[in-house]
């Protein structure tokens, strides 16, 4: 195979062709993997080959962490090498990372995990009694007391026992802690989930519905189990709505393809940031009864509401209140400790609450984690602080909700922000950011930049999210990485660097913006 | 479907042919399953059901966490609950899970990462300066200087660094910390790499050679990917030894059935406690070239090599010192916090370092597990006190070395006590325990317990398994979950239990097979 026939293909492994690469860093690929080829050569055929690879592997993107991603970290050691850019440091607005961007972490939570597994500091006086009592309720639940030993794999039943008790405290209806099951972080949990419909066999592929746009999770999920992808759009013009006709119409098209199985429902949306209305819900679940589709809820942002006049409610909940038949259905909920206030991200603890499964179903999804082990440990024990946080009364609490709500109220200024300064800007617009950590704007792009972009073999979004980087240091996601309408250009950012430094990149972002557009216009 | 029919699915799908259940437990699972059942009978059909859930589910099998399992774990509730049983206790002998078996941790790791969580604690005076050191290069590594942050998708790049250096050390050959994966645990490594070879189309089925007896997380794995297991047997009268001419006969019978395209090995063994010669591994790495075998070298108990004369050779080391063409092999070897001295089973750490590869697959390789964002970064920090624990001149390095060597000097006599006990039981034999943390004894089973055995519908040895268990409180895992030569039974034990708890395990071990024997004789 010849260098640039490589490279073609090393491309659409890496980035696919929504997500190409900028001529500069293509020039730079093409050396790389010359020089490696040119050593492979000699070398005798490979046991695994791009010709022989998993094929689903090859077709499964995941944008937030894509080429964009990629460049970033390079810039960032460039300038660390004590190169000469534009800019003095990247911003990385592309994933849902809140310590990454300054936010600091919850001391309880900190305190109850670092004493989980350094027992000793049990006898440290600066640390409160609550922490203590948290840390030992968990370490009672650890064979040996100790974090290193394994747990079941659907978790240590303790804190499986906190979660429901937590679920029912939100919802009002009962949750039974044998429908817990602890993960790695919500993405564990959902393509644990998901694996139980994958079938292979000469029949129509199980669909799955999914919004468009969507957090890419759930695209490289369906691409690598072979399951089939049925996108409905959320409504930009009504700040992201759910329509239902344009549920209708997505199965209705997506059934001549697939069987239609499952229904994913992001609230609050990423990457829209739009929060669902109770009415909304109720509908969306009176479809999915109608389609027979299992509910998959991912809910993992149910603690990032800021606009007035939204809340949150959880499909279990409203599911509960509708009664028989829907009451009935079959619905895993998710939830994680990546996000909310508490933005470890890192420490990968997560829960499924999954509900009316068949039985028999059940017992071969717990057999299916069973060979993974177990979710680790401490992941687990972070869940326990996220569903047991200090109570009033108790000595940490005081701190506690004053670092929560600190968080909290921040993050709903800058969704303010973020959101009013995009409308501020000629050709972009930006609905409001009612929950979630992410801002969804379209963008205009020139008909001059869309030719640019041809030229360089790259979408016009990825073009544009190219430029903006090279230029700006600012590292966001293009909208083709979660889907967006045909002719339609948008980005996700975050609302996560902190208040000083998000209006500083919004500052840039917008003289950016309007540079493009005097360039190509 | 009547609830014997449901039972005979639940129990398939449970624990499978060769692991069915006892009599009075079945009792209770027909009772319990006839309540959901009739709960569940006034339900509407279920989206999900066994007639179209994930086949290669339904055939996975991981006995570690098998029926046997489940049962010890209600047995441990009706004790605590004042059920009279003829033991007090129950012992876990089924899984390499030392902490739970009263292992303490090592101070130091425990230190580092507690550090890590919590960075107060660099101002406390009692944790040493060299800790602190470790816990700041971690720090260091991570975004915003919080491990709450996500990490790069294959780990933390300074970790991944001091990996290589750690197998450069090992080894005294080059390692590239671009080829180091961090994975929260071996098993989550061996199935990402495993993952690329899945391929669904008309083909014959990729093929994989692994040894039996194995460890169930590879046929669980091949079973789950519709990959084709290709078994080779060790050799019982050799001290499971692995043999070429076994490796060529299981060849030529996959090679009808499917397209061989890796080969797994276990050294240290598991569950045989076998360790290999470094000749032995020349004639396997000479062998995988001639046929073009992708190498799995499962290599996490590298630390656990008790027998005097057995020494650990790694796979990569063997295929440098052979040098070309062998050093040109696509490998990939295995390393995991959850065995060794460490036991860190919970916190899930782990690395693979894969050479060779294709560029293009791993540039594939690496996009698949962004999606999975990144394995804890907790248990990357384990990895790093074990790559780099406390050198000699710093301050925790004595400590250190006492807690490393006690725990592997009393795992070696228990390693020995373990196999002299089996032997000395009149219709056991057991191979000298080598390394790793398992005993695979082999047990004569009389014929009329074979019969009773057949009447239960159990597997002669799940049977036996199962009889131990409530008469003694003993959980072991039958030999059919691993794999065994036609008509011979074994069991895996591990020498985990704590020398005390060992010893009394050992003596009721051998009265029930006495009584055992007797009763069937």
């Amino acid at each position: 195979m010849s260098s640039a026939g490589l490279l073609k293909v090393v491309v659409a492994a890496a980035g696919g062709r929504a997500t190409g690469w900028p001529a500069q860093y293509t020039a730079r690929l093409i050396t790389k993997h010359t020089r490696t080829l040119s050593s492979a050569s000699t070398m005798e055929q490979r046991v695994i080959t791009i010709d022989n690879v998993n094929p689903h592997v090859i077709k499964m993107e995941y944008a937030v962490r894509g080429p964009l991603v990629i460049r970033a970290t390079a810039l960032e050691k460039e300038i660390q090498a004590g190169v000469r850019k534009p800019f003095n440091k990247v911003t990385k607005a592309n994933i849902g990372d809140a310590h990454a961007m300054g936010q600091q972490p919850i001391t309880f939570l900190r305190q109850v995990v670092s004493l989980c597994l350094m027992p000793s500091l049990l006898d440290d006086p600066n640390i409160p009694s609550d922490a203590k009592q948290r840390a030992q309720t968990v370490l009672a639940g650890c064979k040996g007391r100790s974090l290193g030993s394994y747990s079941d794999s659907p978790g240590i039943e303790i804190i499986r026992r906190h979660v429901a008790q937590y679920i029912e405290r939100r919802d009002g209806f009962p949750s039974s802690w044998e429908n817990i099951i602890l993960c790695a972080g919500a993405s564990e949990g959902i393509r644990g989930m998901m694996k139980m419909m994958i079938k292979h066999d000469n029949s129509l592929k199980p669909g799955v519905m999914i919004p468009i746009p969507q957090y890419p999770l759930y695209s490289a999920t369906i691409a690598e189990f072979d399951l089939h992808q049925v996108g409905y759009y959320l409504d930009e013009s009504t700040n992201w709505g759910l329509e239902i006709s344009e549920l209708e119409r997505a199965y209705e098209e997506g059934k001549k393809l697939c069987n239609p199985k499952a229904l994913v429902v992001i609230n609050p949306g990423n990457p829209t940031g739009n929060v669902l209305s109770r009415e909304n819900i109720e509908n969306v679940i009176r479809f999915a009864h109608e389609k027979k589709l299992f509910l998959f809820a991912d809910e993992v942002y149910q603690d990032n509401v800021y606009a007035e006049g939204s809340k949150f409610h959880s499909f279990k909940k409203v599911t509960m209140e509708m009664g028989a038949p829907y009451n009935q259905m079959e619905l895993a909920s998710f939830m994680s400790c990546s996000k909310g206030y508490m933005g470890e991200c890192g420490l990968r603890g997560g829960y499924a609450e999954i509900v009316n499964l068949d039985p028999q179903v059940k017992a071969l999804y717990l057999k299916s984690i069973s060979a993974k082990l177990c979710p680790t440990t401490l992941g687990q024990a972070v869940m326990e602080c996220v569903v047991n946080p200090p109570q009033e009364g108790e000595p940490s609490y005081e701190q506690f909700i004053e670092e929560k709500n600190k968080v909290l109220s921040s993050l709903a200024k800058r969704a303010k922000m973020v959101a009013e300064t995009f409308n501020s800007v000629p050709g972009m617009s930006c609905n409001i950011v009612q929950g979630a950590m992410y801002a969804f704007p379209q963008i205009m792009i020139p008909e001059r930049a869309i030719e640019a972009a041809k030229t360089a073999g790259q979408a016009p979004d990825v073009f544009y999210a190219f430029q903006l980087l090279e230029n700006t240091g600012i590292c966001i996601v293009p909208g083709s990485g979660f889907g967006q309408q045909p002719g339609t250009y948008h980005f996700r950012t975050t609302i996560l660097p902190q208040e000083e430094m998000l209006r500083t990149m919004l500052e840039k972002f917008h003289e950016f913006h309007v540079n493009f557009l005097k360039l190509y216009e």
